[in-house]
């Protein structure tokens, strides 16, 4: 319960000791997740300030934290009084991680770091950069020890279950004749997989370790003959133990990766991916004279993100059992505004949850609920909070941006709802938004087309008007698992070919700071669209089915191709839904879903 | 004059002698140009069939000629009973030259080439494939000088002459300065050029060696302190060595490059391009113990696709004076139309080089017209043969594309003439056509955007059709030069940045073989757009002001900013135009651009 200026003081008391001159707390786990349980926040712990990409750097006597446009105010705010120096990555004049790290290093100094928590790609680059100037990296865990010690979080240990083959499709003893064939491609005879995602798919693996994904803490280990997997035993359930024994798979402590991989005797060629291989596992590896390292991509992240039949028509079920929580959450809303009953932001997620969790195979929420109203939903990763929320009036926009994870799926859903009168301002944003979003949907490219090259399908209609959204306009999804999901993404450059059974967020947006905020957001799947003398099409389908308001749509800045798609969308939303509510529901769909 | 059978087995005797089993003959020349010297030609003359993008391979019983999509039909009719297959490249089912390569040759088997006109890349690919079925590739340029012999076309040997400053912006010396500022930026002292139109850009260099490209056949050597020119002083004028001289320019004649370079007794740190260098010259640099080489692109390539100020209102010009040719040229089609006069598709060439070549400045065509009636335009490199060409009919489509290069600019343009009646279909590839050229010229991006990432705005409006065309949508255009420059082009996957100052064409099309042909072409110009919170965006601008006809466009299909940029081009091109045209012709021009 010390304050951050205390914890920063017995920091650098315990670097003192250990002459270190400078630390670095990247937000990373030992399984790079993006998403990382208590016990492994430490940039948080030092700095006060959670976000999912930042570097705080210690040294005797300064401290500074690097963060993404994302978090710009907010680490700016969260920072104010700590010591600590908001820094803003990428923005020119602001120097990099790595100039400031030059900067204040020299001959002799030392860099400390927990290698267990940066990925093997980072701790080279800081290696670089510490010898550059005769400085070196070393690998001090115990100073984050000494200092956090008894405040500090345990590792989760939340139960084990796992994912019926009804919702993945696959055994896992299926998954892994798959991942030895892979392998096998690239000569490899084991793999080190570290990924938390990479692991829950191999496995069918599901637990709560991490907040709204369902994911468990473990590493796992794969050769010819069998897999290990590191993981205590107490947290999985008799039957369990038994479906990974009929996968050959052992299971070990979580943490005796290190010395299991140290021990192994037999020769082995082993894969890794230096962007999810912690580096102190990478050094267990290389101690061991059997191995022979292979470095390449982590072959699971590809396959998990191609969706097979079974996962597609459980992901299919899931959003439409979504959007029926959609339009009840929808139906409320309007209720509670016809009404003039008085409706803060944090009321949004309640009624949501509500909803969504009256569905028999919902689990949690995907991700906190974004509900952010007027200028708020500005701000991109905006978190309403009890206490300072804003009261939703009859004007303006209520964005909400929210999802679930169900047993057969995961959802991310946006709506920007006109809760009243719309200004010609808000309702062009609004227009442009739509327009944006329904030209991704319906896109139709010759197979090879990358995420970066369909990206600019996206923004023409904003670019147009020198407006831009500083984001991707979509990321994969996971099945029954993270939100954001590898490697596929909807963004400026990305390099990621587009296969048919590939999922999609497909959101633009527009953020006007201070005066309006608009997102529209369905999930779609690449299937194929045709193959003739040209080549393969491909195209998106949505398996998001939840309206889209028109009332503050400028129709005239629609293209008639755009007008199209949006009625024919409506008329599968009422169709699809119309079997799956009520009748009074369905009525009040159809007014929704209206040709416009 | 004999025929391509009799050279083939002339060819065979020749391999059969020096132990030869194979051998391969691409598209090239020693300065890795696209369009060569006849002089060079091998691949045309033992085939009998000329295109710009080819390997002929030929063994002791079969022959095989790989063409791209662009020249799939002639090359099949061309081959037609030489006993050399036609294969298409990148066709599902074909193999590629390397597979065939490898199927056909085997251990202890040899594969000639003339390494004098194959660049290093190319040289390397085929080593290890012959390496890898244990066959090898020998540099047997005397098989091809022994057969081809007594037949074999000259160097050409027109006269050089320099591009005035006033043209062309800078000074050879200014230009050479430049040049070794980019060496010196990869640590080099030297660089071996040898691409024609680099040369003909840094020496502001100019002759008649090539069709319709107004470059000498020329190699270049740069160090620290001076420059060589290889090229035979007798070509050269008086006043040209002088300016040569002042630029500190050196004279040698063509052929002495090797010896030079074999010769050179500094250390030197040399920057030599594996795309464009060929691979006897690289032999020769990495015979010289006094070289280091360093292997990058030829900095010169993108040095001059960024046009200057001067090179810029330059070609504007030269725009300006190809539109009032392309508009008299059109003026007398449909004068020749309305009066019933026989009219074929050779004609129109020679229509519009009595119209471009009445102006001053005019110096060459800058590739051979293609005009293509009807069906004809299908195929996207016809060239219409006097004797064969088909006869203008009052309906359907006249495919006109050709430019020009004068002494202040090069041009390319396509208009397809509505000539009589057209059919639904016909105007709706037309009109679907005119989509994506548009899209693409009303464009606007953040910087950093690839040409690879612009193609998808052109390929929409026929891609969601599943129609597609089997070629870039556009491509560089050299100032005063060739006009198909490197390296930025708008085509899928193609990984180039544009920035302000590139020249781009703009060319969807639509093809159905046998049935329409419909390609629209400006030129469009890279430029900034503006710059605000969201980064700095840019966008095109034509340079190419030339009606583009409307009585064949389906106007419901155009969508509102389609037709608001039609109307504003239509404006522009009047406004720019009526200047510089009699009044009879502003008339005949008003009703061309009336608004939509």
């Amino acid at each position: 319960m010390k304050s951050v200026k205390e914890r920063l003081s017995a920091l650098r008391a315990a670097m003192a000791q250990a002459n270190c001159d400078a630390y670095i707390m990247p937000t990373s786990d030992p399984h790079a997740s993006e998403y990382v349980p208590a016990h492994f926040t430490t940039w948080e712990y030092f700095s006060g300030f959670y976000c999912e990409n930042a570097n705080l750097v210690v040294t005797a006597d300064e401290a500074a934290m690097w963060v993404d446009g994302r978090f710009f105010g907010a680490a700016d705010t969260a920072l104010q009084g700590t010591g600590i120096e908001s820094m803003h990555m990428g923005v020119k004049g602001v120097p990099t991680v790595d100039a400031w790290l030059k900067e204040h290093l020299g001959k002799g100094k030392v860099l400390g770091c927990c290698a267990q928590t940066m990925p093997l790609s980072q701790s080279r680059k800081l290696e670089k950069t510490c010898e550059s100037v005769g400085a070196s990296l070393q690998d001090l865990p115990q100073i984050i020890d000494d200092v956090w010690g008894e405040d500090r979080p345990a590792l989760p240990a939340t139960p084990v279950w796992t994912l019926d083959v009804k919702y993945s499709g696959r055994t896992a003893k299926e998954k892994l004749a798959i991942l030895r064939g892979k392998l096998a491609e690239k000569t490899c005879t084991a793999m080190v997989i570290t990924r938390l995602d990479s692991i829950a798919w191999l496995l069918n693996l599901r637990a709560s370790d991490v907040e709204d994904t369902p994911y468990a803490l473990a590493f796992c280990y794969v050769d010819e003959e069998h897999a290990v997997l590191f993981l205590d035993e107490s947290r999985v359930p008799q039957s369990v133990k038994e479906e990974l024994g009929r996968a050959k798979v052992e299971l070990r402590a979580y943490e005796a990766m290190p010395s299991y991989l140290a021990a192994v005797q037999k020769d082995e060629t082993v894969l890794i991916d230096a962007e999810s291989l912690n580096a102190s596992l990478y050094h267990a590896v290389c101690g061991n004279p059997h191995y022979t390292v292979v470095e390449a991509d982590d072959p699971i992240v590809m396959l998990k993100a191609i969706k097979n039949d079974t996962e597609l028509s459980c992901t299919r079920q899931a959003h439409l059992n979504d959007a029926v929580a959609m339009v009840r959450f929808q139906m409320e809303l309007e209720e509670c505004l016809k009404n003039k009953k008085s409706l803060r932001e944090t009321d949004i997620d309640t009624i949501l949850h509500k909803y969504r969790s009256s569905n028999e195979n919902f689990l949690t929420e995907s991700f906190p609920t974004i509900a952010a109203y007027g200028a708020n939903a500005a701000m991109m990763h905006y978190a309403p909070k009890v206490g300072s929320d804003a009261a939703i009036e009859n004007k303006g926009f209520l964005l909400v941006d929210s999802g679930a994870t169900y047993y057969d799926g995961t959802t991310d859903i946006t709506r920007t709802y006109p809760v009243g009168e719309v200004s010609e301002e808000e309702k062009l944003a609004y227009t442009r938004v739509l327009r944006a979003h329904i030209d991704i949907a319906m896109a139709v490219w010759l197979e090879g087309a990358t995420g970066g090259e369909l990206d600019m399908i996206a923004r023409q209609p904003l670019w147009r008007h020198m407006i831009d959204y500083r984001c991707g306009t979509g990321h994969g999804v996971a099945h029954v698992g993270t939100v954001h999901e590898d490697p596929q993404q909807i963004r400026p450059h990305n390099k990621i070919v587009f296969e048919p059974g590939m999922v999609i967020t497909d959101e633009p947006g527009i953020y006007e700071e201070g005066i309006v905020g608009v997102r529209i957001e369905n999930e779609l799947l690449c299937t194929q669209a045709g193959e003739n003398q040209y080549g393969k099409f491909l195209r998106f389908e949505p398996i998001t089915y939840v309206p889209i308001a028109v009332s503050c749509v400028l129709l005239d800045e629609l293209t008639r191709e755009e007008k199209a798609w949006l009625n024919e969308y409506h008329a599968q939303v009422l169709e699809k839904l119309s079997l799956l509510l009520r009748e009074e529901e369905c009525a009040w769909l159809r007014e929704k879903c209206a040709a416009i």
